[in-house]
């Protein structure tokens, strides 16, 4: 049983993960926080917690931070997820449940406390949340089971930014974060563009999950057809699949090929938010690499292994 | 006919490009510009005042920049080239050649003025000589017939620098000359290890050049012995194609497949002399590299070709 921390900014792709965590029969999700990103974060907080009333997900909600480490948020890219976060479907003015009083970084060292060795977080958006709650308790590193980040552009196979031709969005909104969070020693993967831009969903499979998935599905549906235009808009025929990919690495890592190695962030210059590992198989002279930890980054993956399991997984809840 | 302008900083490799580019019926080699990199300015200088009094070639030879734009050369990199930068093969004390009066930058300068939209520069070294050039005289950009570059990774199958990995040596010995030189609206190709790093010559096809190529062969074959054992450390079994890739892909640019867009380098941070280019082909929102023209960046190489058409060219010279 994996007990999970979901560090989000829903978000299309996070809601779509969010679902796939919650449908999972090995998950215990026990807490969902939130971070700016694809949207300001009063939006994706608001966004957490619907998502959590309507499919009935008792995790904790724990609203994050609002701003990177360093300077003020870039502007939400309503282009991708719409000004609502969610694909500018309808949503109900007034929600009932509310957020954990602890902040979202605060809210993870306790769960990390309350349950060593045990809570494994997969973060898909800014790291703001979590290098917060490295500052705040450095004493956690070693009582998180793992740390699955959907982030970063490692150039393999010619794989470049989505922010800039060197940046992914979510190490390009707060790049020093990021440069934190893998400077920790935990066990930390990286399942970066490399990965995500290589498994896709077409139409006729969202529509499958909309028949077969229950409101889940019905709802995946919904808020894909606007993720979807802008997929089609950029040349790119179907979805990409962002944020599932890092809960099906938490699920089912032999889908994924992984290298090894130090990972630094870059946050100054053209590169800013750009990703670059040294693998552990190559030598290098003395680098700003050296004295890092090795952590994994997501080389390859079975695309259509990690479709059909989100498609068995989402139809449990039909 | 090229009339071509070679700037180097020999090196074993430059050794083995300048001997390519003597040997081309096709090129006359109007100078020769060296600059600091594999040695330092004097060793570089030595070196080709060497070359061309030994295979008399007839080129003028200009002494360039020993420093980079900013700051201070790092150490010469002797166990890649040896202490003299020839792989430690005796040289004569005494050379009679001498170097034109003129600093390397004002020699390229009159001689892209002397012969207007005719001169190819092949540079192999530091992009310092061409950046002090563009600083001098803005004026030559469209009169240069071409620039050739032996520089950078841009990421391709996932290739990496060889300094840092980010960094490639040439371009990590001065990064701000190299974004300034591609900064300029010239005709620019970069020949980045993503092709360079792909083509070896094996231990059997250097005893070859050794047999069949005279005087330049038996050099060859014994400058590339301290190179071949480098590699062999690093286990790579032969040696890497750099400089001569370069001169490869002025003679016969069908060998090399190509990506057109906008080039920025990296002059701060972890990914200091990192080169990226944004692909015309794929769009971004605003970002640095707008407004900067589009350049050729090597792609994929036929390394068998390129091994061909070294081996003849340098077979006339038996």
């Amino acid at each position: 049983m994996h007990k999970v921390i979901f560090d989000t900014d829903p978000g299309i792709d996070d809601a779509m993960a969010l679902l796939f965590l919650d449908a999972s029969p090995d998950v215990e999700l026990l807490a969902v926080t939130t971070t700016f990103g694809n949207g300001a974060i009063d939006t994706t907080t608001r966004n957490a917690l619907y998502l959590c009333e309507r499919f009935g997900i008792p995790a904790l909600v724990g609203r994050g931070a609002g701003v990177p480490l360093v300077g003020q948020p870039g502007p939400a890219p309503h282009f991708v997820h719409g000004h609502n976060g969610l694909g500018d479907v309808a949503l109900p003015a007034v929600i009932s449940r509310t957020a954990d009083p602890r902040p979202a970084h605060r809210l993870i060292i306790d769960m990390v406390r309350a349950h060593p060795h045990e809570v494994e977080i997969v973060a898909v958006g800014r790291m703001t949340n979590l290098a917060m709650a490295l500052r705040d308790d450095p004493g956690i590193v070693p009582l998180v089971k793992q740390v699955v980040i959907m982030g970063g552009a490692f150039g393999i196979r010619g794989v470049l930014g989505n922010v800039t031709p060197a940046a992914e969005a979510n190490i390009w909104g707060d790049p020093l974060a990021a440069d934190e969070v893998t400077a920790a020693s935990w066990p930390l993967t990286m399942v970066g563009l490399d990965v995500t831009q290589k498994t896709q969903m077409p139409t006729a499979y969202l529509h499958a999950l909309q028949e077969t998935a229950g409101e889940a599905g019905r709802f995946i549906w919904e808020i894909s057809r606007f993720y979807e235009k802008f997929h089609n808009d950029g040349g790119v025929e179907s979805i990409f699949v962002h944020d599932s990919s890092a809960v099906a690495f938490l699920l089912k890592p032999e889908l994924f090929e992984t290298r090894t190695g130090a990972i630094r962030v870059v946050t100054e210059g053209v590169a800013f938010g750009q990703t670059i590992q040294k693998p552990d198989s190559v030598s290098f002279p003395p680098s700003d690499w050296d004295g890092r930890p090795s952590h994994m980054v997501c080389t390859d993956v079975d695309s259509e292994g990690l479709r059909v399991l989100y498609a068995e997984t989402l139809r449990r809840l039909a």
